[in-house]
């Protein structure tokens, strides 16, 4: 069993990006699976070229991209990407489109190929902070994800794959009052966590996890 | 020139509902247009039956659903609506699905079909506090406004549609310390600029308002 | 009987102060007592010695004074002042003290001279979200606040007097994603409460209404 | 040079106390003093004549309280106590004190007699989030925190104390959607920084860290 799981470069005048960092920090195996880990520049379509390359390389049995989600307080699992991006601020390269669809002959949105309640569950009975999020923005981390359910959709239909995002680390929020962190081992043992329960989930659980609003 | 607008009965613990209490108070003309309101139950899949037969019947240009998203602070436009209920809550009836599909012959999403950009530009310029939401969560909001764009591509292509949520209106955070809320004159206010813009616009303005996650 | 009413100039950047705003539009009578309306500039004492000619060219029974509190949801009304000011930005002048005594002679802090339970009581009663605050910060609103009480220590012992704390009016957070507000019209209806409570009232109600932290 | 540092019990529902916790991992020599540990009981006056007792036996040259303040993200030094209990919940035998005086005989309030700027600015120069509090509160953890300083100001003028806030550990977010938390890690690590820098500080800095409310 292969899980390739990828972080991004930092962005937003941020100096670290805690995605990549924690990513770097997962080990090698992971209930017996090799664990193949890629970083992904925080680019429109590059992004997902650059996926799209790893996934034709390493035909992997499941994907797992993981993101920042500055200010949030818990890991967040994805449950679904949509066909549009709408970037509040520019990507690293200076690409910032408005309202444009990603893949013109994409459906409308994915949802993520992950037991995403199993996967919040046993974070939680671990004492690990974590939610179903059901929004992943309109910026490179949704661009990713939908890229990334995409390519399962048309090329790899066996393959599991969604999208993880995590909050700031501490040492990131030194200037930014009021904002929650979350300490990187912790984040680090949670994605193992996460990686371990969607190689062992065929299907999800039922439970209770969505939002009125 | 028709335009239906909805508003839903209270819910989860609530004695009013701000989304029919403000949908009542709107002119019966609009930018010339013929306004109809009508209330909705908040119960999965009755709701859509009671929105169908309105669309049956009034045959509307436009049809807007308001909904209550107690804890924001702004009047949002919901940009997009998944095809999948899980309930954080039972509804009127006690019906709780957990990630259950609405249509099986629907497509994963459906984006609104208003000018959401416009809208929120054009309550901002007259000082109302709005903005995109990128998540209509996964309770009855959301399934409404699944099964209202769902008709709109099966039966009424040329109709546009979709929802907006209003916070709490201060009566009801007397209790709820630390929530925001708006008054039901401002409410009003918006939700006419809303309807106004949904009626003028017939293709998107480009504006920056994604979201970064 | 005779109430002084004080706002403030716009400070930080802000167009408008809805403290000042909000007193202008008080009724010139409330609950039979003259109102006396005064504008206090945005500067460390300057604003005070601006309340000391008031409150000695007045004589005031009450002397209460309102100011923003930009990202609160409730108006507050604040339970004691502190003798410190410490600036997190400048005044309007550009005194940005840090740490300084306000009065050496003054106490390190002085409560509220108003029924400050029965102040959010009546608030609330009436659909106007309330609450105690346990800060005023240790900016000029602070600052004020030490210098009305400890005028009312030293020279006017009779004197009730205190500190109203207002959340942002809804134009001012127009770019302000996230900011809670409240509209002109409910502050002021809000304001006209608590000063005819206080007018009510010579002893404060015994009601929970404290924070763990 | 000896140090006594104090943490609560568990409290309103919470099966742990991250202050207790946080207190006994730490080192038992800090910066060449000597740690002294004690459990206080979060109960008002109770609490106080603990501390009083051990005040009293150990005679130490800092005494630092530490409680628990769930919801805030950082460690937050608390500038001021006052003297008044104000119970939203009931303490740990039942007590709920209304607006009631701590010592009759004592000031309105007495700032912390810390470096506090220097413990923040400390704390954030390694990485560990802090920020100045203004206020503690009106419930136990305030009632210490006056008590502490009361004892210093009418016996131990040579003796230096106040209080630190932490946040919820992790897991005892798991069931509160919203909330902050912090690693007990980094908790233990930011209270040896502080505990180091009141060691070495005999003068605070100056160091902007006020707050506009």
């Amino acid at each position: 069993m292969k899980v390739l799981v990828t972080g991004f470069d930092p962005f937003g005048g941020e100096k670290i990006n805690p995605s990549i960092e924690a990513v770097k920090r997962l080990n090698d195996k992971i209930a017996g699976a090799d664990i193949v880990k890629v970083e992904i520049p925080t680019v429109f379509y590059k992004s997902i070229r650059r996926l799209e390359k790893a996934l034709d390389e390493e035909k992997p049995d499941i994907a797992i991209c993981v993101g920042q989600a500055g200010g949030r307080s818990r890991i967040s699992i994805e449950r679904v990407a949509i066909n549009i991006s709408d970037g509040r601020i520019p990507d690293n390269e200076g690409n910032q489109p408005i309202d444009e669809v990603i893949f013109e002959e994409g459906d409308t949105a994915y949802f993520a190929k992950l037991p995403i309640k199993a996967m919040v569950k046993e974070m939680n009975k671990r004492n690990i902070p974590a939610e179903i999020s059901n929004t992943a923005g309109t910026y490179v981390c949704n661009h990713l994800m939908y890229g990334l359910l995409y390519n399962i959709h048309k090329k790899y239909p066996n393959m599991k794959g969604g999208f993880i995002h995590i909050p700031f680390i501490p040492e990131q929020v030194i200037d930014k009052k009021g904002s929650p962190s979350m300490s990187l081992d912790l984040i680090v043992k949670g994605l193992t966590i996460a990686i371990e329960t969607a190689i062992k989930y065929d299907e999800d659980i039922k439970e209770i996890g969505g939002e009125i609003h």
